[in-house]
């Protein structure tokens, strides 16, 4: 008799955001299978039944291969698994390739969504990704990829002429390349852009500025992974807003 | 001495879909001012602290106005408020409005994310809103606007260019209209679309097909809203791993 695999969302890193169904299966898993990315939520997972499939000694990441082998033998011995990813694990975290592995050997799971940071990162920093003033939809994309390349899989210029906000995932390394790709295909260089560092995690950092500033002001703050990008008119709703906005992530760090 | 607004997201409907924070402050609050979308979660609700600001008698709605009003009125009263939202306030719930409507009557507030409907409904259907194979890119859309009509402000052929999932939030009545400027504007017929209606509410249901038939496929199955349309490669994946996908949501209702 197989056991079972929960593939669940962190949401974004403090552990009042997991759901409800994901801090019950945390507690009454086998084992849970994760990386980094929860953050302070992993506080909240006995240290016997944790496994990190993150960053491995030396810097290395555990390969995915590796993952998806791992969770099928172990509900092949019968296990009850959480595979515990940072927000959603559909939304930029293979848990579509997790789940596939999983089907293509027979192995049961179910899926637990999660607040993703994308939404709730910009949302604690007073930015709506949505507002009907401004936009009518909304656009997730990995800064992960060179936007530079030929056959880069992202399409910045579609994404600008969307007239939606856009939300950048792990987005602060190559800030400077998408930044010049939308200014190039014709978006505002007064566009407000806001920058917001580990979101919901203590010392959560908030910088702003706009398609044409925002680069310098990263390096001026000192922005670092894990991070958003949040562009469109919608980052600058965060300055009518801030002197009510209360929450307890925000440090003394952030500029503007 | 004002008291505080907490604009909260329910996630799609299943209670234990709330974050453990969106539980902790029902519970507490004094007021929960609440339209219909939450669904299920609504029955974590006191009876005698609800407020229902969605439908009215009569079949007319409840305008914005009356409910900005109606905030500010019970935080001026000293009340602690939570403010439901199905999904997340800042996805298409106009929570970015009272947010502002707040901070302008010098309201304090919190904002507390939820698990947006558009990843989640998917989800649970056994569709990742994006995977590595097919797309770097997902967009969130509103189904409400008019796709024919000459100032519509979703520009459907950009989210069509961007190659991403497309996700559109109370697409039923529409489905027709935005399909057909799809296709107009180049994207192949044989798509794979997937409808789900109640995601995550007792008796789920999922329609698929292709961005040719879905809208017959909608009319045979009845699917009614409220509901989302997933539009992409991605819409396919449900095939390979159903038969390995638990959940409790789901009806036989399903036609595929």
């Amino acid at each position: 008799m197989s056991g079972k695999v929960y593939l669940v969302g962190s949401g974004p890193g403090d552990p009042e955001l997991l759901t409800v169904k994901a801090k019950r299966l945390i507690e009454t898993a086998d084992v849970v299978l994760h990386d980094k990315l929860p953050g302070p939520s992993l506080d909240l997972v006995d240290d016997e039944k944790a496994e990190d499939v993150g960053k491995r000694a030396g810097g290395e990441w555990t390969p995915q291969e590796y993952t998806n082998k791992r969770l099928v033998e172990l509900a092949e011995a019968g296990k009850t698994i959480v595979r515990l990813k940072g927000g959603d694990p559909f939304v930029f975290g293979r848990g579509g390739e997790e789940m596939e592995h999983l089907a293509a050997n027979e192995i049961e799971f179910e899926y637990v969504p999660g607040v993703t940071a994308g939404v709730a990162g910009a949302g604690v920093a007073g930015i709506p990704v949505t507002h009907r003033a401004h936009n009518s939809s909304v656009s997730f994309v990995t800064g992960h990829e060179d936007p530079t390349k030929e056959e880069s899989a992202v399409n910045w210029q579609a994404l600008a002429a969307t007239g939606g906000t856009i939300v950048v995932y792990m987005g602060v390394g190559k800030l400077p390349d998408y930044t010049q790709v939308l200014a190039d295909a014709g978006m505002d260089p007064e566009t407000p852009v806001a920058l917001v560092e580990r979101a919901t995690w203590p010392g959560q950092r908030v910088a702003t500025g706009t398609l044409d500033t925002i680069v310098d002001v990263r390096d001026e703050v000192g922005i670092e992974p894990p991070a958003i990008t949040v562009i469109g008119p919608v980052a600058a709703t965060r300055d009518r807003v801030k002197a009510f906005l209360r929450n307890d992530y925000e440090s003394s760090h952030s500029r503007e």
